[in-house]
């Protein structure tokens, strides 16, 4: 295999001339081997270097700072890149120290010796386009490696967005197929009051709007770009025109409206943004825990549990219990929000351990957001069309609960006070019997009025009992 | 002491005369003996617990389900709680089981007894005005209690606002004053290149401004309240036009722009609004602690350190080294924001583990979110006034460091490229001769092109290199 | 009132002549408004400072470093504050910056007052006995002040342990009354296979009882000390024998088995066994709250739960519905263990931001892990005391779910195979038939046969069914 | 390409007759696309679920439940498996819904056909050889998946405590070729006392060594195992010798010494020993991402900062300051620390999210602790190949540094007090001078004795400073 040599600070060093890397890329392979999770499972990462190398190399040309040949070669270079080729070229681990940089020289000599080839050059021929002199130019790892991580993950969050609309809509549709089921509200595990299964199931749907709403506001917070802030956001070696070119060119590249920071400086050591994105995917995560756990709860049976709805059946589920069958994607989509909640930790840590003009941590935050997003993306869409959309309701076990239930004498507040029904609750309780008859045997209504006041029909919605109305027949 | 006898569902008790409250509260007090800090600590949200009673006993006297007498003794009841009084009958542990059923209860009894005696009866008749029938008429403690939670986090946002626009003020004046002073930035501990002191401390005001617009966009999310939701946000026994008249008068008794949830079930379930003003309060605190770091880092020495500024010495800083003087302002802040990001995760547990039409551990969530608020307000004061406000510089040893350093070779790179650059930086770190003798020996630019572009103050901001200017002097 | 005027490094200031403490506790409580929460609320931590400085004086003397009558002074101002009193004068923050400094400085100044008074000196007369050379001889903050905590922390680890004896005792005591109560065992919330409430309750028994193992070795952790370390470790200013002479008498003061580090530099930085003890103190959170969960999924009903025990009830548990009794003991120790969760990390983050030879972030640490103990001590105890011991079974249910159960089919699985036992269950689970009419239906089983096999009582335990066994009935 | 049809309780699927797995795997990998990230990628995890299997293959045999010829059918695939063929069959995600049941199922399915073919039969014809009534024979996934995790997890751990001893012993042994670097010592980043850089390395052994310790008990929690427990740990379907034969024969396979666990109901749902030994990961990160902060801040500069020491250069630091030199390894071990300490919480959750009789959350446990100890073993090993045994000193400016501070008079407080130095240092600081010409100047103690006090060799260890020996010179 032929080979090339190439040389930096540390020395020579021999590339496989199948490489489009080079001797920076190299080195950073070998000096990282973490969790052996390479640059080339993020497609959209490696896509957003491409367009913010694009943009710079346009903004450089319009500047007059780049030849028109050079610009060319880059911009194909990128093109390539954006369609999904050399992929294959980003070899570097994910978790890497140097704040990125290997990430950025990774994408600096695949694009050079991508372009170096079109021009008509060989592999390494750095002279005719240089990777950090012309691939590079008026950059610097510390503004065009966070860009195009806001790059990637403005793209990323609108995917979840997308998958949120899934889960939601499942939520939604399936409560609309629930309108006639009466069941019994439960706060604190214990009876409460009467409601209905599409009630329930539409909150998750209400829920679960909240929270794109929530995504959307965060994903705006990635808009803001540090481009032009070079090494430390004073712009040293940036053309004073260059951050609002640069802008231009970018959200023509990706049709997206990124804006430059309004102070580089800021922009290029505070991680904010991150920290509130993973903050909103935490929410996501806890909320999205929280109905799982619901589901789980509400289909517990099929014979000793609540048994209120069923969940489909995706697989067998013991290897010694034959016909159990288990609520696996509730229970997969709980450890996925579990572990989004534990990687804001991460992200929270690499945040606030950044010090003075940059943080290093970069990496380990664009590897937990990327993957939180991706692990979500996948589990909301399997509980969507895997979970929720086959779900049945039991609705004659719904109905026979609320009946024989004690919460119904809640009802009867207005009419015959917070104590007497106390009383009844108590007797209902202790006894075993229901809560009609002992009202109707205690004389503290007649059958008419209590028919009235606690059909369930009437229990799950406001309903005017005024001083007057109760007047009819109140017995306080 | 006189006594009298309580009643409830568990049985009678015996209460002292001296109490306001009433014999739900006292039980809770007995079961509850958790944290020993209890809901008198917390005056504001008493406060906002009152300003929720008053204006549920408003709005149920307009729909006619009070009446005038007891109206007027509950508001007046609330107006002495708003006011500050009686708060120590708020005996019950901030951490409860009960999903704040005690907290309420604690002030239906309290409102009770109050009114009571205003209206002329002993403390106990609660036919004349009872706590459940009349103070929480209309109300369960699961729309009353995460309101009145609302209400008082809707003020606490704001004190911390106030704060950090304080601490963000002296940040910015500091700034100001150190206008003159260049220095060399660090980007990952190593010397980068040249910026100002001033450009280094207007960066944390202005990280510390988009906070504050973070932390006003989530305190738009407690507006949202769940009045007439009663027990599961149906609005069991609630009249129709309920929620719709005690929002009007919320906002009048609060002067607070608070709104109705457009689902009520949804609303009286999803925490998502505190566990996203928790993930707010860590990025406050992760940003605030990062820059404490920063300070700690600057002030290091005073003689083997940084020693680029000096924090204002507040006390002697040991027991045995005499004259040791120590950063404890920002050391305080630190532990302060690390104890908010740990907290955060019991507020994330707490809303994961709602269930069904309730989350029960809402009391947590308050008392977690109250004290990260009033631990930050006091530290971000402190930080202000008693660190920020006295630093000064030392420019002597600042523009020394620049002059020194080998980071100015980065201004050569539009002119000698990245590769010679590089060699002139390592020839220089390896003899400890200067970059400015190297690359003059080395004939790479003469004296006169070099002392224009490694001219510190040339150094700090964008300039124009474009190919044109470059061809005077460049020598690639 | 009279004062007196002090003086420190940073100049006079003037203290009440009713104050112990002096000019740098003054200071101290002046800078440090945080948590409103001084020393003075942790005792246990004050006596722990007191039988530092105490063996601290024997040391001295012995070592000839200290006069007889200073020393008298000095033990006898300790024995005051052991025995409770003058805890009023510790009047620091327990969140402070500087490292325990202020604290330590507190303890020696009063310590120095009191035994001024003692000596027959006005206090402030230091020049007779001295808060620095001789309450602080041979020690620093950076020794004595963690030393202090562990003597404080084994206290508080020992009584930890006892409260879990107590909840242990508990679980063990409840087991043994539900011998004879059949019911069914649940995984994944879903129907499993029959087991006895005795087996339940006993679990949570053993479970506890290995996790009072690990606070047991957690525990030892605390046993080394780092007195003789002084300022960094090296023992500069300390006696070559101070290091043992100190540890005997510290041995002797507390009857506890302390020991000198085995290197002094490490013990002064590395603040290991304190994460350590928080991450046990999250163990047993963990496992508590799991128990938690458990109680009131169990009790879950009354009648639309699982209703398999019933917890006593402790207080009313609706403002607004009646009768209703909610499990909140179990919800309010699930809310101590998510605060002990969460405040892990907060340990965790003040362990991960020491730096070099120091860990600033030790009050921190001491407040967390103090707060965390009392707070489980407290709700543990409540938990044995006012639930777990006042369960009761409802073993008609626990049975009539047994015997409706689908899971007795797992039975049969060593006699008519893995997938016969399979349809066997789709089939009930569709009909709503029972396992054993279908069994005999198909003659998969003849009816003596079944009928010893899904015995429930023959099911909670292992049995021979060798293919001997097997042979005599199986239908493979 | 050729298939088969196999059924389950779902109904028929089509399975490739390439594919060793079944139907159920089948399945469970058409669920579960979360992570991407499948059982295949853990070869230690798949070895040791063989080694559960052939062990219960031969407990089973032995107690005369198996015939010989399945017996050594199931050996021998399992042996396969061990020697690390055909783990491409293990196809599910690793964090996957069920408790581990499709994990056990793929196994168990990939034994049974790998079985299948050894015995001359066709994959699929599982009434020769049958995934669940032989190859789960007496098993549970309830005891087969929880026992594969800590036979995977004794091993794990064994290779995390031989990469820790790795980068310990790098530290032993850079410390003992820095003897004779006398250094200031530094608490909360401000100049204390000196020390030699020595102490400083050896400290890091030191600290690494303890945590070592603390490895080698969490790893004796995972020797308890619960095979035998069956569905819930009552044994139900076990033959009464199977566990204490299953326990030996594992023991045999493993040549380690795991012993059955107490009680096994608890055993089986108790996930205690997974939260210990994650809080112990936890631990081991935290003080590792302090020791590499340490070194990040020792080596800052190289001009500006500290620059006490110098990391090993492995690669430019910066695709715009040429000659830039990142601390890149001790930066990629900080954010792996991150990662631990985040998923610990992941961990923690899962943990607290067990549910009566089974923690359903297994996987994410599994996935978490397999992933922490791999990218800790990577970046300790790291650590010490690339950076710590790289490192050179810098003495000269180490010494300076010493010489030039004010922590010198520290050494003077027992001969002239706590006041008296206080002064010198305040006069020293204010005024640039040394320390040294004060306290001449100021005739506090003659030239020889300040000589001999201060000699920063005399400075590094405690000193017989008793009242005879200051008697010689003190000057109080």
């Amino acid at each position: 295999m032929s080979t090339r040599i190439e040389h930096d600070l540390i020395g020579d060093k021999e590339i496989s001339n199948e490489c489009y890397y080079g001797v920076q890329t190299a080195r950073a392979a070998e000096n990282f081997h973490i969790t052996g999770v390479t640059l080339s499972k993020f497609p959209t990462f490696i896509e957003s270097i491409a367009k913010v190398k694009l943009a710079a190399a346009l903004a450089n040309y319009e500047l007059g700072l780049l030849t028109e040949a050079k610009k060319n070669a880059i911009v194909e270079a990128c093109d390539q890149l954006i369609a999904g080729k050399h992929h294959n070229q980003f070899v570097v681990d994910m978790i890497q120290g140097g704040a990125g940089t290997s990430t950025n020289m990774n994408a600096n000599e695949v694009i050079a010796n991508i372009g170096l080839e079109l021009m008509g050059y060989q592999k390494g021929e750095y002279k005719f386009l240089h990777p950090n002199n012309d691939v590079n130019l008026s950059q610097s790892t510390n503004d065009a490696y966070p860009t195009a991580l806001r790059v990637a993950l403005y793209e990323k969050l609108g995917e979840l967005s997308e998958s949120m609309k899934i889960i939601q809509n499942s939520f939604a549709k399936k409560a609309a197929s629930f309108k006639d089921v009466i069941k019994m509200g439960r706060t604190q595990l214990q009876d409460a009051v009467p409601m209905t299964l599409e009630q329930e199931f539409r909150t998750y749907a209400v829920m679960i709007g909240e929270d794109i709403q929530r995504v959307h506001e965060a994903r705006q917070l990635v808009r803001e770009i540090n481009m032009g802030a070079t090494a430390i956001g004073t712009g040293i070696n940036a053309h004073p025109n260059y951050a609002k070119t640069v802008e231009a060119k970018l959200q023509e590249v990706t049709g997206r409206p990124f804006v430059t920071a309004g102070d580089l400086i800021e922009a290029t050591q505070d991680t904010g943004a991150y920290v509130q994105i993973s903050g909103v995917l935490k929410r996501v995560a806890t909320k999205m825990s929280k109905i799982c756990n619901d589901l789980r709860l509400l289909s517990s049976g099929p014979r000793t549990g609540f048994g209120e709805i069923n969940l489909p059946a995706m697989q067998p589920g013991s290897s010694i219990m034959p016909g159990k069958v288990n609520p696996v994607i509730p229970e997969v989509v709980n450890q996925v929000c579990f572990q989004v909640i534990g990687t804001d930790i991460a992200v929270t840590m690499a945040c606030e351990g950044g010090q003075l003009q940059l943080n290093v941590f970069e990496p380990l935050i664009g590897y937990n957001l990327f993957n939180s997003i991706n692990m979500m993306k996948n589990a909301f869409e399997a509980l969507a069309y895997t979970c929720v959309d086959g779900i049945t309701a039991n609705p004659e076990r719904c109905k026979a609960l609320v009946l024989n239930s004690i919460g119904l004498v809640t009802a009867l507040n207005p009419f015959i006070g917070y104590e007497n029904s106390t009383m009844v609750a108590k007797e209902a309780l202790e006894s075993g019997r229901s809560v009609y008859d002992i009202v109707l045997e205690k004389g503290l209504l007649d059958k008419a009025e209590l028919d009235d006041i606690i059909q369930p029909e009437n229990m799950i919605k406001p309903r005017n009992f005024g001083l007057s109305e109760k007047s009819k027949f109140v017995k306080l």
